[in-house]
């Protein structure tokens, strides 16, 4: 049977399960990797499992997002990874090396593997011809330890590319085209296999620019096949040698088809406050602008930033423009150099920022309250600036230039200047001095982690009760994301590996009070549930965003939908999400009412639905889970940690603290 | 009577006043420099004084700390700032276009002009031949104003520079060398001049350094003259039409003398956490670093940047190193790029900052915990770096740089590697693109201030009361700085032009507790009087750290000396300072005790002392104040606002809230 690309890479990694959509499979991982945000998470969960040192053939830790250093906090969270990578045998890309994601395609990233990686944007190594999947960091700490990732087999979504870019137009505006379509739900339980002629007018970097925001559509990963542009790319890394072809075989289908002439697409741009928010620039065209911005895992590529100081060269920002440049890599910032492009940009009134995800996710660059900013980011979710009340724009390169020389919205097309098809250099100054390889086994066993006050141990999480009987403590909306349950920033990230910490900070955008009922003032917590709509858990794979909560005493969220990788981290740490049979039920269920669920272990193993009753009996509702029987089994235990420290006999370091009943 | 240089400059300003040290003189003042933090409060002061337009001859605005952006303040403040810039005719130079002193030297300094600056670096500007105050940004309102400078005509303090710079040893270890002999009283009631052969060494920038740090020695200023090394970086901007020769007469004195032969230097380093604590590198040698900083206006100049480059060239910083790199100016930023060495250093592992003040001033770049940073910056007060449990070493460039390639605290001379002196390009890449002119008088009167809910209006301030009678709240040390009264870093410096917010920060790292026993837990403040020991309020100009506690109730401030610019600052805002004439009584002083001063006029006016009792006339004590008369008048006034807005007439804006009696 002729396979598609997916389904080759599948196949070729498949332990168990089947090709069927919808069939739980287990896949063998060749790669990991972490940020530094939720790599602290990781390193403790490798410490809480017991595991002495990484069976995945490659890890790597980059430290990309903590950067700012206002206090002691990021500057001794870079000490602690940096030793836990000596510990277990992990690469580690200093502070200012790069964001995760461009760093590892450019030297590690290699046709044909899979990878697993606690960031959602880690499906951009797709761009490559990778099967690449964010996941929250206990998966990463599963793969690390040797397990296999589970996950159901998602349908495989075929988008033939026909045509070439006009002028102006390029990968991001293919990507927005994609949301512009289908919306932030659009890719749920879908992989997105991109092929056709248009292709060849795509590098193997802008590939990278629709591959990383893949994860806004809310798709799976997005697969690439590794054609020349990828030969080229590796190429120029000098790593030509782990370059393999990869493509779909002849004849192969797809479950949902798709094209796009790319020679139709227009600039584009995502208005506030979410990626799907998509219309052309010309419809909002004229508004003023504070703040434009070049840069993050969205625009990673030497081109993104060139074509910026192309369009400024000879020309100046306007004076009403913070016109931020974040270079996505310490590579990249060289060749800008080596190529004239950053004094390009830099004699035009660029801000030049190190390399890192900065601004992006709240660390500096914050724009003005209320004031526009566009920005070439992969998300707009409202608050994630920095900026409680920002007006955040996504969109390409072109159009955030055009747009910081005009100091208002514009349409690079309008700017009524020619435009340059930019020549990436063939070869790159790549060095490694500021990737640090791991040690060897000996040498790792000496390691003592460097924790300090602020990175602490693991809680420890007891099993799930059989019978929960709890208070419902928020009731939500539709498209809640993880910046809403668990917000990023400077002012919290320094704190995400330091869950007692952080869980002071849950909810904190929608409703700062729920810490404290939920401790009810201090009290140990003593279990509560969670209503929400659809889409809930939506954006970065940030498991503190379910630990957190469990911590405080979640015990079950009830939702129209639940985003896949929140629903696998409630799952991980022992947190039971349910759906509702009929949505209506949604509407019923108010702020107080007291859940009962019984006999939950018999239930779960029954098959997919499961009662509850409302208010001791008042009435019932029917809810649904989706759990295979390795999930049922690990959340019963309180979780994966529980789980694996079990099977690998591991010491369980005393008895459980707490008990989520 | 032949004059040195320090003495022409003043004859040449002299509106009031004489030459003889220790006469108040008043200065006409040609130039006005501020930055962002104090930048606010002084343009809410033009306002609250009612001026319509600068009447100073230049004046700049720079944006240079307040860059961070974690969250709206700081953006906010800056679009407050160009709109203040815009309404009173200022110039703006824009975020990231570097930090004021080596940027206004490129584009504004002037040989033979005077500047006061809302920073205490500001007499950096003495490298050029200027005559440069630091002062309390109120000080430089009224000379926006178009009032003079007062001050008590300093000693002048003649250093003879011989021999010439060896090998490894550069400007910042003169500077070191002359805060190893002298401390950091050294300075106090000193303009210290710099004249003879050894100057030929020490190009305009080099004495830029030595001139910004002379503020750590306490000098009221530091001067040079203009001779070619002037012109020469004159020419380098395209101004050489500014040079003008200024030198000290044939057979000039001095009133204190000096000689350092610079042949005889050797690399030197400033422990924590006093810039006074100076000994030479080889004597701490082999500690190990967690950082390595190069830049700040402490070592501004393309060559201290040049000179790292040279040193990591074809090498790479060691893997525990964080190397920041921090350019001074977007002008040395971009001649980096084009002279190959941005890509030097980027090559080598560093991390590339924006332009700006950045971690000098905790602003970003903060150390780990307990852990040695070596910076090129002028201050390592406790804490200023943003981690409380700091350990910072001041040294030169070439010292940091060789500890970054090696690990531990490095004498550069022990490298055993060549030694490059560094030929700056004879012309550089100039533009103006981040610097906004002035408006028009015209267009100028129609700009309505951008104020926020963090930039309000300044609290009204009381006149002083005839008798107080309050509790000693606090009891202080010798060397308190204005970081220990009011802290800066990224947390406190957003909120510096909000009275109300920083007044909540007030002595934090001293005494938490001081905001909320001088409110008595909430209640109006009643007045409370402050022991310290000697050099009180050493370090930044910043005047909140004078409003603040005055906004808290302070009335008195009893010390065995003052720090200049902050003892101005509290008379300007209305507080009365006091020394000991006995200063055994410091000892007696006890927290709590309570203080009577009656017929506070009368005594001012009669004569230097003033009598004081304790707890109500248990014990008398004999205090002693410097006030001139000028002083005096605008102290009962309740400042320096009251006392300009009655002179020119202006509304007062309704009555004072409060009274500080």
């Amino acid at each position: 049977m002729a396979l598609n690309l997916t389904q080759k890479l599948v196949q070729s990694h498949l332990l168990a399960g089947s090709l069927t959509p919808g069939d739980e499979i287990a896949l063998a991982i060749d790669q990991a990797l972490l940020q530094d945000v939720l790599g602290s998470l990781v390193m403790l969960e490798l410490e809480a499992m017991g595991i002495e040192r990484v069976k995945v053939g490659l890890a790597a830790q980059y430290v990309d997002h903590n950067l700012v250093q206002n206090d002691h906090l990021n500057a001794d969270e870079h000490l602690f990874l940096r030793s836990a990578c000596r510990r277990f045998g992990v690469w580690y890309s200093r502070p200012g090396n790069g964001i995760s994601h461009p760093v590892h395609m450019q030297h590690f990233g290699k046709p044909g593997q899979t990878m697993v990686g606690s960031d959602s944007h880690t499906p951009a190594a797709g761009s490559l011809g990778m099967l690449a999947f964010g996941a929250g960091g206990v998966e990463v700490a599963l793969a690390m330890a040797g397990e296999p990732l589970h996950l159901r087999m998602p349908q495989v979504w075929g988008v033939r590319l026909t045509g070439a870019l006009p002028d102006w137009v390029s990968a991001k505006d293919v990507i927005l085209e994609m949301l512009r379509r289908h919306g932030v739900e659009g890719g749920f339980g879908r992989i997105v296999e991109y092929y056709g002629p248009g292709l060849d007018d795509l590098s193997a970097m802008d590939r990278h620019v629709i591959a990383n925001m893949g994860a806004e559509l809310g798709a799976t990963t997005s697969v690439f096949p590794s054609d020349d542009a990828v030969r080229v790319f590796l190429r120029g890394q000098g790593r030509e040698a782990d370059w393999i072809p990869l493509a779909a075989d002849e004849g192969a289908s797809y479950d949902i088809h798709e094209e796009i002439d790319l020679s139709g697409l227009e600039p584009l741009i995502a208005k506030p406050s979410s990626p799907g928010n998509v219309v052309p620039v010309r419809d909002v065209a004229g508004e003023e602008i504070y703040q434009a911005y070049v840069g993050s895992s969205a625009n990673p590529g030497y081109r993104d930033f060139a074509i910026a100081a192309a369009m400024v060269r000879g020309r100046h920002v306007h004076d009403r423009v913070s016109f931020d440049i974040n270079p996505s890599s310490r590579q990249v910032l060289e060749t800008l150099i080596t190529t004239g492009r950053l004094s390009d940009l830099v004699h035009a009134g660029a801000r030049v920022h190190q390399a890192g995800c900065n601004g992006c996710i709240g660390m500096g660059q914050a724009p003005a309250s209320g004031r526009n900013s566009l920005r070439t980011v992969p998300r707009n979710f409202p608050g994630r600036s920095g900026t409680r009340e920002d007006s955040v724009f996504l969109c390409s390169p072109e159009t955030a230039t055009a747009s910081a020389l005009t100091g208002v919205i514009t349409d690079p097309r309008s700017l009524g200047i020619p435009y340059e098809r930019i020549e990436v250099p063939a070869t790159v100054a790549a060095n490694m001095t500021m990737l640090v390889p791991p040690l060897d086994a000996a040498a790792a066993r000496a390691v003592r982690l460097e924790k300090t006050p602020n990175i602490t141990t693991l809680p420890e999480l007891g099993r799930i009760a059989d019978s929960i009987r709890v208070p419902i403590l928020l009731k939500l909306g539709d498209d809640i994301s993880t910046d809403d349950i668990m917000p990023a920033g400077a002012r919290v990230m320094p704190f995400w590996s330091n869950i007692p910490k952080t869980s002071e900070f849950t909810f904190e955008p929608i409703d700062d009070s729920y810490p404290k009922r939920a401790r009810q003032n201090g009290q140990e917590p003593t279990g509560h549930a969670i209503v929400a709509g659809s889409n809930y858990g939506q954006g970065s794979s940030r498991e503190n965003a379910a630990l957190a909560p469990r911590y405080l005493g979640l015990e079950t969220v009830l939702a129209k939908s639940f985003a896949r990788i929140h629903w696998q981290n409630l799952v991980n740490f022992g947190v039971l999400p349910l759906t509702f049979v009929d949505a209506a039920d949604y509407d019923g269920l108010r702020l107080g009412d007291v859940l009962d669920i019984q006999g939950i272990a018999a239930a779960l193993a029954a098959g997919h639905e499961i009662a509850a009753s409302v208010n001791h009996g008042q009435r019932q509702i029917r809810l649904r889970h989706d759990l295979s029987s390795r999930q049922i089994e690990l959340l019963l235990k309180g979780g994966v940690i529980n789980w694996l420290r079990e099977r690998l006999g591991a010491d369980s370091g005393g008895q459980p603290t707490q008990n989520v009943a």
